[in-house]
């Protein structure tokens, strides 16, 4: 943190809760985390169901050679994954949290596929939500679901489809080999999600990352509407080098959701990063997260107003 | 948490940094992180350096079939790791807590190897900490290294040497293969480390760990003197089936540091868990934590009373 970013001490302490992306884990937000917890906030990061330590492999993936016919076929073991999974642990957590600490204003963040949680959860529970953060993340439009966006055009940049070794249909999941050695395909990988993370922490990242994304929540349309989810105050923090989730598409996400909510427009910030800022700006990506102008006066009287409301 | 576990509300939060043990990360402690935070807790837990997302990987490591010979001569890439490296950034993390929060007690709990870190800091800025919280961890004597300890009957059933795959002296570090495929050196590991985490759970924990811990904290002497590091109450919490840190080292730890501060004892603990219980009992871990008993009443005064002396 910069020597002028006031700490928040426990007074006006804020509740994160932060959602990773698919193929991570709560790990991912370790060092943005510790900023935060550092500057007086409540946060907390957990491992969604399928991911981190609940991931689990497919057991291709562990013999080398890999057998690249095995791996292209093998069901996922998280092809049973629902955004429902993903959802209730979320909502249960901001329940929670909200209970033990209503005066805490909350704030949820999500990394990419997690754009889906936010959506859902802030449809469910808006009262209980008081600003929305999407990172480089899917905030796809109302009655939609991710598979619809994926031949768009906005997505002809992205570079996801080059690293994928199964076919999602098959496979039950977006299917990624992080061990592998062959170093085009590495350069391919480090090219999608981390091209301006630094080498060696790139390599730890690659090791933490987890083959399977399982494709059923990327299916499964959300409704949200103008009077819940559109209530919410929120940022996009939009990593404008990222070639997983193109800059096209990003910035169709936000005109989509501004015309649903013309009335309640997205933040929009920039970050010069590709889809891993996490890794490669840690202190640039929390401070985005700690700036006042992401919490305005309006949004702090937002759960107020529409617990008053309900 | 049991329905009579009254949450701490923002008013006693507590603070609570999470030290991890070698080859682990801040993700070995999602689940125990979640649910101290969901009681309203403040928890930080980091990757140390060398570590999770800073861990940096033998080159051999990757490539598979593994060449037994290179990964047992291969110079760790963290060969230069120190203990000051671990304890900069803790006592770092403890200073700007303590400094945000003067009135939140801080618990330091550190898990295996970090039992080092928890002597340094204890012994570096004791009028800064409330309490210790050793778990399965090294809790190792005035003046001693962990080293010194190898060869010590208390370790003769411990079963870390049966799964080290170079010589410590050689590579510089403690080096373990987590990506092996035979079948019985992987039997040795869960024995070793997680003989009673869920086969999937271990899986994605195996998957997680990263294989060199260096051995430059493990040789360094820890000087702890009753007037500091011993003024701080301490718990021990004893993995009674532990077959890393094997029972009887962690009872002669408890001895040999009783004998030190007669005057505060260890209290002691037990959990009927291996050496991983953050993924084996997460719930039972977090209520120690959350344990009044872990914070008598003497505690909360320990910090003002080293304030005021001081």
């Amino acid at each position: 943190m910069t020597a002028d970013t006031r700490p928040a001490g426990p007074a006006d302490a804020k509740i994160f809760v932060l959602v990773h992306g698919g193929a991570h884990g709560a790990w991912a937000f370790e060092r943005v985390t510790s900023l935060l917890v550092k500057e007086g906030h409540h946060v907390v990061a957990q491992d969604l169901p399928g991911h981190g330590l609940n991931a689990r492999l497919p057991r291709s993936y562990a013999a080398r050679p890999l057998d690249p016919q095995e791996f292209a076929t093998e069901p996922s073991p998280l092809a049973h994954v629902t955004l429902r999974d993903y959802c209730e642990q979320v909502t249960a957590t901001i329940r929670r949290l909200s209970a033990l600490m209503p005066h805490h204003r909350i704030v949820l963040v999500g990394h990419s596929m997690a754009g889906l949680v936010l959506n859902q959860v802030g449809e469910t529970v808006p009262e209980l939500i008081d600003h929305l953060v999407y990172l480089s993340a899917w905030m796809i439009a109302d009655g939609t679901s991710f598979s619809d966006y994926m031949a768009a055009p906005e997505f002809s940049t992205g570079l996801i489809p080059t690293v994928l070794l199964a076919d999602p249909t098959v496979a039950g999941a977006l299917r990624m080999d992080f061990r592998s050695v062959d170093p085009d395909y590495r350069a391919r990988l480090k090219a999608a999600l981390g091209a301006d993370v630094d080498d060696h922490d790139w390599n730890a990242v690659t090791h933490l990352l987890t083959p399977d994304t399982p494709i059923g929540p990327l299916a499964e349309r959300v409704t949200i509407t103008p009077d819940r989810w559109g209530r919410i105050p929120r940022t996009y923090i939009s990593c404008t080098d990222d070639r997983a989730v193109p800059l096209a598409a990003q910035r169709r996400f936000i005109a989509e959701a501004d015309r649903r909510t013309p009335d309640n427009l997205t933040d929009v910030r920039e970050l010069p990063t590709g889809h891993s800022p996490f890794a490669s700006q840690p202190g640039r990506l929390a401070q985005f997260l700690l700036t006042p102008g992401l919490h305005p006066a309006g949004a702090a009287g937002h759960r107020r107003a529409t617990k008053e409301k309900s």
